[in-house]
């Protein structure tokens, strides 16, 4: 493909995507393909020759997008919002033509100094402390991860790092104290509503973890951890990082730093604070109440990818001290050095992968295109249609609202059994009209129910209302029904 | 930005990629930024409100084009190549306007589904043994990692996943053996020309790693591996995973799997298989040699994004037991859940993070627009430039080819001391004509002089020749100058 054929192929995907972006709401949110339906459309083999253009463009609709769950719809209600956006997608455009590799900063400067700039533009529109902020002087700053799981994960080895090297030096009297001894002793604490990448980041570093028992808001709770971590010392066991959620994946549920925050400055264990979806509207100061106590963190991400228009992957890090990140990935071959070195971060050593794109092009465009107004415009709106969405279940005595709605998300189950609004979801989904996903609360399952999409407004909100309420109507009819049929009958129909 | 502004802007951005990538040798290739300079061209905060596209666009070349490293102009020798193609960024760009996250099948059908049948194409285009194919119905497939230092983290976390069952379940007679005393015995094994992710790998799960003594050609001594596994039974350790490398960092030296490969098998040794750069090269049959005993392999990974004409990232591993994986990372809520489970993968069980963008989508484009005959006269066509620039050096006795030319890399050195080579390496960078990066093997000081950009001609190879041989000239000629000076000048000629 040479560059006028690409002139013409990009206004043609360029296109394609506004009409794609524009239109979706005609699509089926969720596909009806079974399992393994594209390899029966495809060639079993690569092509010997290359092909044309208009084989590949035309291919877009034939195969990809009858396997498409069209996560932008106003359709789509399910997990939590990806984010998307025209600069976002200008800056991608960018990012790939440079297409270069910013492991270092002589491996391209300005792939690592925007990014420095723009987690600054970033830590200060969240207010977050200064110490966080790399423009201050001091150790601290930002860098952009791919995930929440991986900052989780880097969170975790930097307090390794530090909580070894205390040990070391506490214990000088001690030498025969191996790093060995000390990882097999140390302990991770996370509530039990915390993300599964909590665990997983344990599992992947050999770690013990312990999941705390949430409190009736599905919050971490402050006095069991503060038996836990007693209970572990007095066991010999060492205390070392502590994961807090603001905007849990279940249901939105918040971990009082404030009160979990003076526990881990005691203990001298690190706090990592993850707010993956929360964290955007904390640009809005009447949602920073519930990051109070953000100071006790060593450690703040959350993913401007969820819910603030730059799409993925874009997870925002920040960390007190730097230096404890380095230390902890210290592995320096000559064929990456360079004789910048120590002056501005070399961001291969705050991540797990070596390589990284240029991501905070998108940060940078869509935070100029659409002003902090515009982003906070956003985020008003969305939580504006969930709390609208809540008003019409509270004017409704057939449903229940778990837990109170503060963000965008919506936690809902019919009153009654849980087989009702199991069999709700089921429904729901099958007839592809909306798109929403479950979770269990307790002993509770329920129906997460998210505004997702960017286009999402006032009658989108009113229609999928109607289709859970007539759903739900058809649902408890029939449930009256088979209430009277013997109990036999009953399981095969459930089957 | 509506969909008229971005009709606009995305046809802007189309010309001025095109104008970039085609205009790109006139670009000084390494730039001459100092550190911290961008802070200074932007404003200390986000903006209030929303900017044009215009004052976007505009800063591009103020501010972003000063500070980038040019890695796809054909004056960037240095590391390794980062693919770029028209067709990848066409397909990144449909990519971001679904912006789905395909961590289930669910999630988005298509995502994952292609995903499945391009990394078969992939594993037949390199002759893959039929094991690591999901086509033929086994337990083996493969999956599109971020980069190399994610699928050997994946590898490793497998390999000690099956180590520690086994282990219990042979010794089912001792069940006072646990997971933490067999963690703390486990060692990996890589060569000591092995790239530094290996390390990292070890050091994020806490486990211990041997550096293998490479023997003259820089290949891992199968010898030597023996000798440490047998050492370390003996000594109570137990080995679980050797990373091989095909196509080293330092001098794309290449590991024999034929040597290595039964000592793995009979230990009971998971042999993972690192081609990060040359893997691209077995498309070609010429090439293949390079990976006989391939077969031995539990997993194996190479960088389409490296010398495939596919855009970071696209890093492809392949599994011959994807249970071990989804073993090893089994976190399993409720919210991730849904009903077509276990017929197609679910690839977060597969990867470290959670989320994934639809990166296959690069690697259909690609692999169609180019053709099988496309890419092989890629590789073959810059395998040829560098034999050509491999032949200016042996006409010139100042130089030496310090290891063979196998690929695209060529590793030289000017006879004689360290220092010059060090003295000509810093001339050519600091010159801004060309970029070349550095590596030592043993003791010699050598530059690594690699084809990287895809637009790489005959007339770019001798230019850049010449730019290195007047340097050379120059440093000679003031080295045989400085040599006649007392010692103590010299000293200071060189600080």
């Amino acid at each position: 493909m040479d560059s006028d054929e690409f002139a013409v192929a990009g206004r043609q995907m360029i296109d394609y995507v506004i009409h794609y972006l524009e239109n979706i709401r005609d699509r089926r949110v969720f596909p009806t393909v079974k399992p393994g339906y594209l390899r029966e459309l495809i060639p079993k083999d690569a092509p010997e020759k290359g092909e044309t253009w208009e084989a590949v463009f035309g291919d877009i609709e034939r195969v990809i997008m009858p396997g498409i769950t069209h996560w932008h719809s106003p359709r789509f209600n399910a997990f939590f919002p990806t984010a998307n956006s025209y600069p976002a997608i200008l800056a991608d455009i960018l990012s790939d033509a440079i297409g270069c590799i910013g492991f270092t900063w002589a491996a391209s400067p300005s792939c690592t100094e925007l990014e420095v700039v723009m987690m600054d533009w970033l830590a200060k529109l969240l207010k977050l402390p200064a110490e966080f902020l790399a423009c201050e002087g001091g150790k601290g700053g930002g860098v952009i991860q791919g995930t929440a799981s991986e900052a989780t994960v880097v969170g975790c080895l930097a307090a390794k790092s530090r909580k070894i090297k205390a040990i070391k030096e506490e214990d000088k009297e001690h030498p025969e104290i191996t790093e060995r001894d000390i990882l097999s002793k140390l302990m991770c604490y996370a509530s039990d509503q915390a993300h599964s990448s909590v665990e997983r980041a344990a599992l992947l570093g050999a770690l013990n973890i312990r999941l705390i028992k949430s409190n009736e808001d599905f919050s971490m709770d402050p006095k069991l951890l503060e038996e836990a971590i007693q209970k572990d010392k007095a066991d010999g066991l060492i205390p070392f990082y502590v994961v807090a959620t603001l905007g849990s994946t279940p249901c939105c549920a918040f971990d009082s730093l404030v009160d979990i925050g003076p526990i881990c400055q005691r203990e001298k264990v690190w706090l990592h604070v993850d707010a993956a979806y929360a964290g955007s509207a904390f640009i809005c100061p009447e949602f920073r109440h519930y990051m109070e106590g953000i100071e006790y963190a060593d450690s703040f991400n959350f993913n401007p990818h969820k819910w603030m228009l730059v799409n993925f992957d874009c997870s925002a890090m920040w960390i007190k001290d730097s230096a404890e990140l380095v230390e902890a990935f210290n592995v320096d071959p000559l064929y990456l050095r360079h004789d910048k070195q120590g002056l501005v971060p070399d961001y291969r050593h705050w991540q797990i992968p070596l390589g990284r794109r240029f991501r905070s092009l998108k940060l940078w465009f869509v935070l100029r295109m659409y002003g902090v107004e515009g982003i906070q415009g956003h985020i008003r709106q969305q939580v504006a249609l969930a709390k609208e969405f809540e008003q019409l279940l509270k004017d409704d005595n057939r449903f229940e609202i778990v837990v109170p709605v503060r963000m965008g998300l919506v936690c809902l189950r019919l009153k009654g059994s849980n087989e009702l609004s199991e069999k709700l979801l089921k429904r729901i989904n099958e007839s592809g009209k909306i798109y929403v996903t479950p979770s269990k609360l307790r002993e509770k399952y329920i129906i997460r129910f998210c505004v997702c999409a960017t286009r999402t407004n006032s009658e989108d909100i009113k229609y999928s209302w109607k289709v859970i309420s007539d759903f739900a109507k058809e649902i408890l009819e029939e449930n009256k029904h088979d209430a009277k049929k013997p109990v036999a009958q009953l399981a095969t129909a459930e089957e």
